[in-house]
């Protein structure tokens, strides 16, 4: 069921520990089927090791588990609500990668200081409020997805277009077309706020980078009249 | 003679240099066989690539040497305060681990500013106070196991909860069940103190996390109703 | 054609990740063969991995491409302007490595603080300023290359002395007399960079190394009386 | 001529980049036949990748070559002159390791905030001044030596206590009683100029480790009373 993307969601898991992005078992990465509307994801805690592709999960977007013998990430349910709600979305990752967690747990959204940002992320990588101590208490995991997509749509952010966001005093979800862009983008993720922690120590009194230099390069890269690469 | 705990001793000392948490033999692990009550430990001073099971040292909890031809850690007598005070310990693990011990040379507890901290230790991992000049110059490394002890006595700590601890000016001890969960603990005490010491150039106006998400995610992992991981 | 020059620039190119100056596809070399004036660069958004030296594109200095099945890189108009005014200049890289690029985002020059930083750069790595708005949006890359031009001729810095030049909220592009010289330079300058970054948190009211220790280093390794190595 | 001492010198040398210390050529190591006052030193300029035993050069205390093909390192003379000074001293380190070089380029010693550094330091590792133009226009490197060796007769520190030195706006020195010893030495600097660098962030009113500790590590590991390792 689903072997060819259990295979790629095993191998971009797989990608985690190696891009540095983990410690222990402390990520995940996901995918979605978009036509049988079944997704596959790591189980939760097993080691990056000694898991095997088989050992992937699938998942329906009602959270059940439709095929596999091990527990799914516990963060499924916020995975859930990412897929529901952000339909361009083919894959997902969740880490605490060391230099975006400590922006998250600094409550701060990460500014756009240049164009390595812009190429990827089109202003800043919002970092969403902690949840309530209700919203906590009941479905943490699937409030945590809730309250992703509501400040998405409240601050009208593109999720294509912002393909990540810190969780205050958590860590990190990206996304994108599938597993295999979603860890890039943990990986741009973590380059940026480990340059933008720099850049403010080396300037406090630094100011995000230029509208049209950001418009620039994200364009560069992206839409219609993108002319970066071999497209 | 527990030669099964010693290959063990050996192979969670082995971690040390492979997770970046010692430089030349700057650590040490020991573990506990709670039915003869005796332990095993690190040889002092010996290199980690030339080290074999058999160079492990066996002592009792009086600090008597019973099986070994090597001289025990210098910090042995630490070790057995830990384990006769604290009953559901196993492991020790004794680091000078880089930014663990830069909180311990600023005399800082580290505070929990998020849940990779909250999964692991229950609150702040504590920086007990330099000994004085007199436990210094009699029983210093006794002494040092008794004030680990005594102040978490006096902090009303759960050691099995909060399985580290800073020493002012010194280093890092942390424990476990076994001597892998151990080591395993050190690794994190050094990610959480890694990402603590960043948040506070990111925002020097940080607050822990919220008590309920630390409540969360601390009992997410442990106690009765404990939903991560295969258990 | 010029298939030796191929052969370096693809190697040039190779030691890019090597030395840790990129991630993923960030950062290209070229060379210039100075009799023809055609010269050799990496395709645009190729991976390092898969990459090998019959991709590299050959260009002449009117920016057309000469040979080559891909595209060249984005930024060969940068390239163009700098080999076109800078005739002693025979490589050229840009990065977006880590340290160096923080200072840039931070629209600072580093500043010259110890030998490190002399023996290679005669006085600070300018930081030059941010395109306008016109500039961005008519030719940006082209523009990128005539500031870079016009900014060492206002500043009146040779550029065989200061091979390297920031481009705010950007990245980094240095030189050489070939293409492997101008990696070196880009490899000191992240180290120069990071030392500087780490030097001014240590001591914020420090300033640059007295003129006559940077002259002697700088003339130790370089020019008529160099007596450093085995020239 | 001295092939056990050549071996040893280039094994040492070897080791520099193997422990991080150094990039390209910017590091040498060189160790002394007390007997027959004869030094090795490793060559100038010489990449550690494609340098044997045999490129290693003998020097007298006079500075002359006595045998060797290639020149020998460029700060040979500053070499010399520890050597004459410090009788006990069998090898000389230098290198411009990236965090001891930023407290050397901020012109700070680095003060002493724990055990890491107490165990093989006692007391602070000095940084003194930069040279006067007049010392740096004639025998600069002849005159780094002689600063060093009058530093320390002024604070009346034992160089074998005190087994390191900053040269502010340069690098580093260390010595120990072999060329093995003194790379040893060389990395414990590095660590501990990065610890205290972190310690200060974390705590900007951190003061020094209490002088009753630093007494207790560095006689735990040195002098009549050590007990620590198999000695």
């Amino acid at each position: 069921m689903l072997e060819e993307l259990k295979k790629k969601v095993y191998e971009a898991n797989i990608l985690l520990p190696k891009y540095g992005l983990v410690t222990f078992t402390w990520g995940n990465v996901s995918a979605i089927d978009r036509e049988s509307g079944l997704f596959v994801i790591k189980p939760s805690g097993v080691d990056y090791d000694t898991m095997t592709p088989d050992d992937m999960v699938v998942m329906d977007l009602n959270g059940n588990k439709v095929e596999g013998k091990l527990n799914p990430s516990s963060d499924t349910p916020t995975h859930v609500e990412i897929y529901k709600a952000f339909k361009e979305v083919g894959g997902v990752v969740h880490t605490h990668s060391s230099y975006a967690t400590s922006w998250a747990q600094a409550g701060r959204s990460i500014p756009c200081y240049g164009t390595t940002h812009a190429d990827y992320f089109y202003g800043e990588i919002p970092c969403v409020r902690c949840l309530t101590k209700d919203e906590i208490e009941s479905a943490y995991e699937e409030n945590t997805g809730h309250l992703i997509v509501n400040e998405f749509n409240r601050m009208e952010k593109d999720p294509v277009a912002v393909p990540a966001v810190l969780c205050k005093n958590h860590g990190v979800f990206t996304w994108g077309k599938d597993a295999h862009e979603a860890v890039h983008n943990a990986v741009v993720t973590e380059e940026v706020a480990k340059m933008a922690y720099r850049c403010e120590v080396i300037n406090p009194d630094v100011k995000p980078a230029p509208q049209e230099l950001q418009d620039k390069h994200y364009y560069r890269k992206h839409g219609a009249n993108a002319y970066y690469g071999q497209k």
